[in-house]
């Protein structure tokens, strides 16, 4: 029968439904997104194409060259279509007595990771995504820097039902002038278990789950990527590191080489074993004023969109996962 | 620019982002999903397929026709793949100290809204709406008579983008042994506002938003029918019966009626409108125990699935909705 199984973090239930368990095989693929060249006149993100974005706030550039030209290999953009800019007024406007709002005051950029039109993180050199990390890294403690700022979220939407048309492979940051209150439900439960047991959650986590090891995808000596007990959607997948960190932006260059091993051999166990699916990772961090605390801990989290968020999802925020956490990790350990 | 706003119950922020505003005109129409016929051979959900479903809970049938035969207009089943089921043990079973789950204990329904394949609340006689409601009441006082169950969902999936492929019309209902974290989150909300000025945030927002007026789609004597302050996509809509009550359980027949007439006008709309979208639409009630608290209020939230859900939804629980509630309301309201 199915069962209800309870995130220890967050506390959020999920239902693991066998009664609808399919297998990995029986999720449709999508052979025409295959089909993508190197290079689309097109495309904005695309080399050459420079002027067809706003200007850059950094690159990885070859010698010599200049910003908005060719000769780049990770390259950061304000998002054209932003949704918060970092200009406006931050206090609350009260609307009136009832209603509150504020300035749309943030930063959302685009990690251009790859000159390559159709690149993907499960098949780039380990150098690319190692610098692709380092640049999440740095725009994260930049933007940290300006003080309007509470929250960052790194996050990646790879196809259409993640939620982009863009093929060029990219990631986007976005810079929030408050703490989302998801955010901070999820981390006051993390401080309610450091209070109870003087220990990080996540910290016994991996402990919990090296022990059990039925979910274990891949186990490193710094990294540890598996199938969280209370899964939510079919395939999801964190990577988290072994020893405790609140904040990304504390990640070491020595372990963002470690990471992007990781990270290429997960992306690229997904990519050929799901056939290209689409997916959303994101990195989940704490905020910039916690960034030495006890309680929380850094990991990213990849969501293959294999299945459709619906009402009961939407209504309850309770997820219905068709695939048991354990049945994908023994999948996914095939080649890892 | 872009706008951060507070929802007033749950106190979650959307950014209502105009530089990526678009246009009502703007969303993609899907022509397809118009040519489908009123009868298909292969639908489990079609008269004289029921023994295609399992055996049907409710039905209401023309006199003298048989459970489980043609004849009925209206017909809840259990779902045949359904995710919690009425047995198994109800306590949490430790895994071990660190993991909780309990068996998938609850009752999982369809109901098949129509005889008619290709129906939908846009075009069905009030007659056959109002009967959906009042089976929907029903069936969500019956399963309230089970004292295992501590709250029941109420949803529709309405096209793939909105979690299902199968096109006749058709709800679910699913009743679970816990009160979800998300729905229990929301409810703290408006009890804290209870606590802060004695009276239910929900009649407050029904009179913040007749005055205000400019998110107003439809009001009648019993119902509002409106785009929300922090409304998280395009087109979400609410109707909201004017006079406090927590549970849905408790409409009247005659109140079925009246929200029937506002339901029937406000699906048309979105539907001859914004061109047949996919969407979700749910039932927000208050779980069994609060049935008569002060601090609740039931409604309807309509979600068109226009946009994707992306990885900043995911990972932050913030969305980012491209069309302003007011301009939204605007749209809708011509022709309603």
């Amino acid at each position: 029968m199915s069962e209800l199984r309870q995130d220890p973090v967050t506390k959020h239930w999920v239902v693991i439904a066998s009664e609808r368990a399919r297998r990995p095989e029986d999720y449709p693929k999508d052979p025409e997104k295959e089909q993508c060249p190197e290079f689309s006149e097109s495309c904005p993100f695309c080399p050459g194409n420079e002027a067809m974005t706003p200007p850059e706030e950094f690159a990885y550039r070859q010698r010599g060259t200049q910003p908005n030209t060719k000769g780049w290999w990770v390259r950061v953009v304000p998002n054209k279509f932003a949704a918060l800019v970092p200009y406006g007024h931050l206090g609350r406007i009260r609307e009136n007595e009832f209603f509150r709002r504020m300035d749309g005051v943030g930063k959302h950029e685009v990690v251009i990771e790859s000159p390559i039109h159709n690149a993907a993180i499960g098949n780039m050199e380990l150098k690319q995504i190692e610098e692709i990390l380092l640049i999440y890294r740095d725009r994260f403690n930049d933007l940290g820097q300006d003080t309007r700022f509470e929250f960052v979220t790194i996050f990646k939407n790879h196809g259409k039902l993640a939620g982009t048309s863009l093929i060029h492979p990219h990631s986007q940051i976005i810079a929030t002038p408050i703490v989302p209150l998801h955010i901070r439900h999820r981390h006051e439960e993390a401080m309610r278990y450091y209070d109870d047991n003087g220990e990080c959650v996540f910290c016994r986590m991996i402990e919990e789950e090296m022990d059990a090891g039925k979910r274990v995808i891949l186990e490193t000596r710094d990294f540890l990527a598996f199938e969280p007990f209370a899964s939510s959607v079919p395939f999801e997948t964190w990577i988290i590191p072994a020893k405790h960190a609140a904040t990304y932006g504390s990640i070491s260059v020595d372990d963002t080489k470690k990471l992007a091993a990781v990270l290429s051999k997960i992306m690229k166990r997904i990519h050929t074993g799901l056939g290209n699916p689409d997916y959303n990772y994101m990195i989940h961090t704490a905020p910039f004023k916690d960034a030495d605390e006890n309680w929380y801990h850094w990991f990213i989290q990849i969501l293959p969109r294999l299945t459709t968020i619906a009402g009961f999802e939407l209504g309850s925020r309770v997820f219905i996962n068709t695939t048991p956490p354990e049945a994908a990790a023994e999948f996914l350990r095939q080649g890892v």
